[in-house]
């Protein structure tokens, strides 16, 4: 079935100018054979700005757009076409008539990024294969360069290296800016549901805690955290349902459970203070093999359908 | 008019792995207020791939998918809305009828980029925005500090900071590799027709050479080079036609003159080989104040329009 796509376009928000003097110019060769140039290094340049693109249905079936926010060293193709070629939950999601914005966070993507150390504070992190397929949950310790993943992963295993294609430089200094920027967002598209993955998580439930009549729900899919809860008056939240969605083999993982002990505390806090903290633990409900990526794993379109559920109970689908 | 949309999808196309050894660790703290973490930076890591994102429609009216190629320190967000949040190219192709896809060269964008000097040779440059204001001809030399524009100019002149968030860092260093990219990225599409900008242009016209039976044409907007004809057998390109379109303001600037110098060398070999190079010389046709980027400008439809005529006139539309 054709989607009837009302408009699909895209915009920039957030961020502001950065002014840099007294830095020494520069010697550049920008056409190979050509005399090198000599470019300033000085001058005003935007910071802090994010990406967002967007795909709006003639006649959506959800009452407010969905914000696909991905996880650390990532970008909006998260959300988009599978590393083994098949469609994502971009896709998915438009056909089960929702609105759908994805985005590239604050130094990712076509977010673009500034210079180190003069406007972030410190370089990058490149994230290794060895790195992504350990702390993603393809494979056990060890078991990258044999990429002996674990037994029964859903994970397209053979499609690793086209995954890693995806994989963008992240720094360790933006959270501050980067919450800014995805509150900026929220503020620009309005009315909204937020669904998150790993990074993306404590930048959703902090976009919740900052506009609780905006954001109509967080569904967090593996989050790497959470806000501490002490002192939130949380009771603001009662009309923003939460959701949280795990894969597999969390349990022997002492890096995952730590971050998960951050995540069950904020939500049990949700809980305490009369909000809806709903949790799909995929193994426990059968569902076993599911890595860090439901939204990539072979089952992500039944993922998909368990959150789709979800949405329609608390009504945030149209009548 | 809603858009009959058959899929959405994105893909990496291209690169390698590189692996790299020796390198000291380095700690960091991934979230404030824990412990400082160890991170091998050793490893494997992919460099080299481009992303296009893709919209196929149910019934396209061209005969072959149209793939849009930005310019130098730019993104595949040249096309989509304008800064002034009109709808851009990609918008407007898709409603005449042509599958769009946008795409991110290497080292830009969601396409990544790879650590320096370990993989890339060198560092990047951070175009300034006074830089951009004179490069791209919002006004003339001297003209930023009281942004004082072109008179006429049809460029959204107080969205020039929303344009600014755009720009993404450039290297100098990538020119081979990229072309690897773009040339993979035609392998994968099958026959198309390539609309490029800027440093888009040289990529694009040697795409057409690398690929003649594939690309079916080539529209260069505003291009900063061109192959060096000598030597080249052009008569390979008889059957793609190729447009060159040119915005206002060119003739006093010694820096696009001199690239335009290499264009109209290469077009007119084409000629001489028999081949079709026409050109849309927007001040010459009366059409006065656009900038190097006419997919932004105010009158980006009416420009749209022409390169939708000359397609028409090709051959490019469907019977």
């Amino acid at each position: 079935m054709p989607l009837k796509v009302k408009d699909i376009g895209s915009f920039h928000v957030g961020g502001h100018n950065a002014t840099l003097s007294g830095l020494p110019p520069r010697s550049m060769v920008l056409t190979k054979g050509a005399a090198p140039r000599t470019f300033p290094t000085d001058g005003d340049f935007e910071t802090g700005q994010m990406y967002a693109q967007y795909v709006r249905l003639a006649d959506p079936k959800a009452r407010y757009p969905l914000l696909l926010w991905h996880g650390g060293g990532m970008t909006g193709v998260t959300w988009e076409t599978k590393p083994d070629g098949q469609p994502g939950w971009q896709s998915w999601f438009l056909h089960a008539g929702h609105d759908v914005f994805v985005s590239d966070a604050m130094e990712r993507g076509r977010a673009s990024w500034s210079r180190f150390p003069e406007i972030y504070a410190d370089a990058p992190h490149f994230r290794s294969k060895l790195e992504s397929w350990e702390l993603f949950r393809i494979g056990p310790p060890g078991s990258y360069p044999a990429r002996q993943a674990f037994p029964g992963t859903l994970f397209p295993v053979d499609r690793f290296d086209q995954f890693a294609k995806q994989v963008v430089p992240r720094w360790a200094c933006n959270d501050g800016p980067t919450q800014v920027a995805y509150d900026a967002l929220v503020d620009k598209v309005g009315p909204c549901v937020v669904v998150t993955h790993s990074q993306g998580g404590n930048f959703g439930y902090n976009a919740a805690l900052n506009a609780p009549s905006v954001v109509k729900a967080v569904v967090a899919v593996e989050p790497s955290g959470a806000p501490n809860p002490d002192g939130l008056d949380l009771s603001l939240l009662r009309t923003v349902p939460h959701l949280l969605v795990l894969g597999d083999n969390l349990d022997d993982n002492p890096h995952w459970q730590a971050y998960l002990k951050q995540v069950h505390r904020y939500l049990g806090a949700l809980r305490d203070a009369g909000c809806i903290a709903d949790v799909i633990d995929l193994p426990a409900a059968g569902i076993r093999g599911n890595s860090h990526f439901p939204m990539m794993d072979s089952n992500s379109d039944a993922v998909a359908q368990l959150v789709q559920d979800w949405m329609t109970r608390v009504g945030l689908m149209r009548d």
